[in-house]
């Protein structure tokens, strides 16, 4: 992963692009939460194949793109009809590919500002739940993470719970990876950075997006707290 | 394949089931032709899956649709998020599902008459053709075909540019499968049905749809007899 979807870590992605060229290994990176956010050389990183998905970056939903460099070859995974070089069978989404491509063409037309504006929201928010909830924990890198994400650990609350109530508030946030939308089970994520299964269960998601602002985030910060404090 | 994407016959959809059923044989049938055209009744039919793709019934590019009866089980392609049961990884393409479900209802709302329509300009074509071109062949069932789908042979003529001067007065029709587009072997479906190499090259698809009017077909009648005559 180019940059973990649950904790907004930014992975060095430059320094395993080296280890892999130097060692001769074909290096695919999952950019699904970077695209759109993060500035992307595949040449200089030596990304060989790079999975992007359309949503992520206000393209229609439904459509994604993976970069294959060229000389790189793959298996496709079903059998069927001759399209996109043979690689992918079955009729192409013509306006999700045209929506795709407008859409990234315009992520990156703003992305400075677009960055500045999310990661100003991002500390604004980490710093006043720090203040306000003394005993929340930050899960992810302080800073060598995704401008839009916070992750934060609650002991003793049930995540759950709380994304009920903040929805009732308007506010849609997440416990986990829609991915794993259903399954009980505590983030292999959390786990695997040494989260007890205890303190998973009181973890919440909060990513930010183009159309949040300042203002926004102060009420997710009263609403938040009132309901982790109570 | 419920009814042939090239030569448009429709296949005994209902004695297959029979035979299915007595036998305890899961069916499964490819009715990417077949919906919006005909009237498809899984239970009498005794069908299991049955795929469809949206792009034939006037949904957007891009989306389609199984079909499973309860009960029948089948393994996934792909590996990913648990997103449609388990069944298939990714983010659902929202859009495109919303335009499949209303493309169906309204397809369904005035089918009958559609295919009376259809069947029409159908018939009405291939007996124009049949009666100023003598040596033209059609392909497929003359009666139990897709009410939309004329396919002829032309000895002596090479289909491929017969489209090309097609496509220049406005006209598309197409030589075989767009799934076969860029393969220069003779259709598959044409040797099946005992068609000579030869004549399986000198053969046109041409299918017509909710727009075209008996003026249309007039006008591709003349074109098209006159590039086969000339």
């Amino acid at each position: 992963m180019f940059a973990n979807n649950e904790i907004g870590t930014i992975e060095p992605i430059e320094k395993i692009g080296e280890i892999t060229k130097k060692n001769n290994i074909i290096f695919h990176t999952d950019a699904v939460q970077a695209i759109g956010n993060l500035k992307i050389d595949v040449k200089k990183y030596n990304i060989d194949l790079l999975s992007m998905s359309g949503h992520k970056f206000y393209a229609p939903k439904g459509i994604g793109a993976l970069y294959v460099r060229k000389d790189v070859n793959f298996e496709r995974l079903q059998d069927g009809g001759h399209q996109e070089k043979d690689k992918r069978a079955g009729t192409e989404n013509v306006p999700g590919i045209v929506g795709l491509g407008k859409a990234i063409e315009l992520s990156y037309k703003n992305i400075d500002d677009y960055n500045k504006k999310l990661t100003f929201l991002r500390d604004y928010f980490i710093q006043q739940i720090e203040r306000k909830i003394p005993n929340a924990k930050l899960n992810g890198h302080r800073i060598n993470r995704l401008p839009g994400n916070c992750n934060f650990s609650f002991p003793g609350i049930d995540a759950e719970e709380i994304l009920y109530k903040l929805d009732e508030k308007g506010i849609c946030a997440s416990s986990g990876s829609a991915c794993s939308t259903g399954n009980p089970n505590p983030s292999h994520v959390l786990l695997a950075i040494g989260l007890e299964p205890e303190l998973s269960k009181g973890t919440l998601r909060v990513t930010f997006g183009d159309e949040n602002t300042k203002e926004d985030v102060d009420y997710l910060i009263n609403c938040l707290t009132e309901l982790v404090l109570k």
